[in-house]
């Protein structure tokens, strides 16, 4: 029986495992569920087995079907490293982006009401800090994460999570060359699957644009 | 030349890499580092080879030594699983525990200025509600998470956790017959290594109990 991906693409991890399993050529049944409807995504069913955690997920699949070994190295120290950027991001990357996409727009989108301005300044700095930090870790050495050559499962996960900054009127790329670079590597060899699965997040960010340009 | 270890015991993943290191007899050098000198522990240099992050050391670590299976198994599937929870554990029972150990404990302690009662309660809150989805979750189905039989680094990882939450005068085993038995088999089968990594906790939740008792 086929794989079953469950996944909403307003998730930033349902859309990393997304084009990973568009780009890994691993055959799956696309199940969208609503994020909003309380279900935590993403998650697979893979005949009798279910599994949670994009991480979690994405390992498993680099055992279970014919992966290229760059998407999540073998060599022990290289796959260390790996792992290294994937623990460390839970409470830095993901933690202090989400964060501040959900005070910033979820929140005031939900229940109409605008964070105060320390809330927010004290989310930005947080959210800048963990960005500046990641490039300085994890981007320095070369055109994708941790220096490596070809691009892993790490580099569409960071991406994914940055993206959704731009939701919440945040650029990013602005002003970090070696971010905006990075992240164009990433969707260059990533194309087509990387723009389908954020044609939400784009349409959003449009939106956004509008809003703010209808109130000058 | 032999594997440095880099810890503080009062930071809960250096007590379990201490613990993990011991039981598994993986020759080491220890090397203390003081925690509130801003430096980020565990970490290991392996010869030239420098890693952070306890679970992606705890992984490499069972690649690079001889160590059981039980540890951190090699079947993918159960991989998976322990992947599962050392992912969800990041942004809850670490998230949660480590936020009111703080709010209530150590923040207090260093700028002398106690939480408001709603940063608190918001905070018992979220820990009370993730030490019972861990229950719910991962210990329902037997004595070690995810109902395993033999103990896992998870094991080690959470139950050190947990027993950051006594320094803040919470007790996490009270009216929690699962996660008081599941810790108790825990600490059995780490101990003497168990107690010993606990040995400075143990006095600050000793000292802790001398001051309460002191203004009744």
């Amino acid at each position: 029986m086929v794989l079953k991906y469950y996944f909403d693409l307003m998730s930033q991890p349902s859309r990393a495992l997304y084009i990973f399993l568009k780009l890994t050529k691993i055959p799956f049944e696309s199940c969208p569920v609503a994020l909003r409807k309380g279900k935590k995504v993403p998650f697979i069913h893979d005949d009798n087995f279910k599994l949670a955690e994009s991480i979690a997920i994405a390992r498993y699949l680099t055992r279970a079907y014919p992966v290229n070994d760059h998407w999540y190295p073998k060599d022990s120290q290289r796959q260390a490293k790996m792992d290294e950027f994937l623990e460390w991001q839970h409470l830095n990357l993901r933690a202090f982006c989400t964060l501040y996409f959900q005070i910033k727009w979820l929140q005031p989108m939900i229940t109409g009401k605008q964070p105060t301005p320390e809330q927010l300044n004290k989310s930005e700095d947080d959210m800048v800090n963990t960005l500046n930090r990641f490039v300085e870790y994890f981007l320095k050495d070369g055109p994708f994460i941790n220096g490596a050559a070809k691009i892993s499962f790490s580099d569409i996960l960071a991406a994914c999570e940055i993206e959704q900054l731009r939701i919440a009127s945040y650029e990013p790329r602005e002003d970090r060359p070696i971010l905006k670079n990075w992240i164009e590597n990433v969707r260059n060899d990533c194309n087509p699957y990387y723009d389908e699965a954020h044609k939400l997040v784009n349409n959003l960010v449009d939106r956004a644009k509008k809003d703010v340009q209808a109130k000058l």
